[in-house]
């Protein structure tokens, strides 16, 4: 007899934001427990799931392209995760390890090792030696969020002792370690958040040199001029998760010289193409000889190049307490869907997880 | 008694397209010619003056800052000019060599090398021994376009065999110089023009694969799909002199890890904040991972390190006839101005030059 097997369900294309029990549904998909482990495979249990902004990108027709397949109608939604080993036949792992792998976000997933292992990425075991005592850090700080930050900041913003950078979405997965390395690395540091609740945060918590709340100050570039305390330029590096009106914003504030690293445009994402923010000051590229990059983390020289780098130095900064890193959990599959919308619209603050087992 | 002596001087700043005799006027500012150069100088006669749309940009209130000083009101506009030495008592320059040097635009000029010479611009001695028989080459594709073009299609378009391009102002001094290297390196080659005799030189004369008059087709998404036979994007590197419209569609064309070399933005430059063009797709810089920069020719990595190979490489192509190069004439002093506004209009065909002597 199954047991029963919470999946999160793809169901139609969303043109806005998704709405639970219309685009995305939780169902019972069923499992056999009893069934023994596959040969050169895995039984896992499903600890906690990553829920991300670019999840929002795969859940669309299948005639629209992109850089990550679309997720099929009718089948679970994959993200990051967090796994209990129940069964193995395989010798790198053991019952009761705990793995980092892509998987389909339901309780119970069969996972078989692909018969050709070069250039396939492998499910992560968790290293108890590296005293991580949280673990769900591992789809945060030290998940792809965290080499995503890790990666870009470096790679692109190349920041400078004594610089000065904007993150946008600064309570985010992301922007809270872009902040955070800056500060490490002796910039001056402002974030644009979306509730006071997340401008206290990033200014006590976080020790953020300043920022602001986008809903109450909306014009990006007089709170750049307002905190930097000029009334020309005044930043180095704008890492943007929002796009759109701060971004605008930014082409303005930007100095000579200066990067922007496009990580993402969450304020974008949700809107039809005519609905879309007007940007009419892109000529300060050529005027001011900016820098702006997208990215993927899986780029080779982004999470590839830097991600030993990342978890040896981030885990030692959490475990010591100079870094912090904020998570919002939700709990039970059966929230799935809610967790899921709360994190696209920003009401998540911190790192947005959802506790399955 | 003093010889006459027009100068091009800056009267007004413009609001839009600058006019002759309002904003940019004539005007003779006499000069010595029975004096002697001056110790650590020469005295110079102007032949042919350059004429390029940066300029624009130093027409300004001096309030407001930019990447170049701003010409002073009453003062001569600047540019690149080739000059005949009339006395010298400089060792290195001997009467009747030619010289190119920044010079105020005026018949006649007092040059006095700077006492301190680290990072100073000095003037650069035209060497017959390269065999460059039209000397106005050397300001354009062998001078400041020419140079622009070279350091930044390498430096930033980093074009690969079998890649696309599509070069905006193509028939221009820069855009050229853009197709016809990317073609010699193996690219597929498009171009923008806004005639139809450009059209038909940037295919028939500089070997183009194909292009299109803007003016005929303004959706620049559409063409290129009709150019590249595809309804998904198409081309790997966008080289940008317009801006506009024209970037928006290249936003939509290109492919993953396309690159946008940000030269100019012709399109934007006279117009008032609010009438700029919308741009409303910043985004695919995330989706497609793209490279957007913009530079200036004298940045270390641009000019600096790219001239030798430039001068060397392009006066042999230019000898050996591989390489086309347009110039556009005007001649006279008296029309400096509708020649400088008439190459911001677009009316020019190559690259834009004043013969003065």
């Amino acid at each position: 007899m199954p047991t029963k097997n919470l999946a999160f369900i793809f169901t139609k294309p969303p043109t806005g934001v998704p709405v639970p029990g219309e685009h995305v549904t939780v169902k019972d998909v069923g499992f056999d427990l009893d069934a023994p482990a596959p040969e050169n495979g895995m039984v896992l249990e499903t600890l906690y799931v990553s829920l991300d902004p670019y999840l929002r990108g795969l859940l669309r027709d299948p005639s629209i392209k992109s850089y990550m397949p679309p997720v099929p109608l009718g089948s679970p939604i994959s993200s990051q995760s967090l796994s209990r080993v129940v069964k193995s036949n395989l010798s790198d792992f053991k019952v009761g390890d705990v793995v980092r792998h892509f998987l389909p976000i339901q309780e119970y997933n069969t996972y078989v090792a692909p018969a050709d292992l070069k250039g396939a990425r492998l499910p992560m075991r968790i290293d108890p030696a590296l005293g991580v005592k949280d673990i769900r850090h591992y789809l945060g700080a030290l998940g792809m969020p965290g080499l995503t930050a890790y990666s870009s900041l470096y790679e692109i913003g190349r920041p400078q002792k004594g610089e000065t950078i904007v993150v946008s979405s600064a309570a985010g997965a992301v922007g809270q370690l872009v902040g955070q390395l800056a500060k490490h690395e002796g910039l001056t540091v402002f974030g644009s958040v979306g509730t006071d609740d997340k401008l206290a945060y990033i200014i006590d918590d976080l020790k953020f040199d300043g920022g602001w709340n986008y809903k109450k100050e909306p014009s990006t570039l007089k709170v750049i001029h307002r905190l930097t305390g000029g009334d020309d330029n005044g930043i180095d590096i704008f890492y943007d998760n929002v796009g759109g009106e701060q971004l605008e914003g930014a082409f303005d504030a930007l100095n000579w010289h200066g990067r922007i690293v496009e990580c993402g445009q969450i304020s974008q994402y949700n809107l039809p193409p005519a609905d879309r923010y007007p940007i009419r000051n892109t000529f300060n590229i050529v005027v001011k000889r900016l820098q702006v990059e997208g990215f993927l983390v899986g780029d080779e020289r982004f999470g590839p190049k830097w991600a030993k780098e990342h978890l040896t130095k981030v885990s030692q900064w959490l475990n010591d307490g100079t870094f912090v890193a904020k998570i919002h959990e939700t709990v039970g599959m059966e929230n799935a869907g809610e967790a899921f919308v709360g994190m696209l619209k920003g009401d998540n603050f911190g790192k947005a997880v959802l506790k399955v087992k």
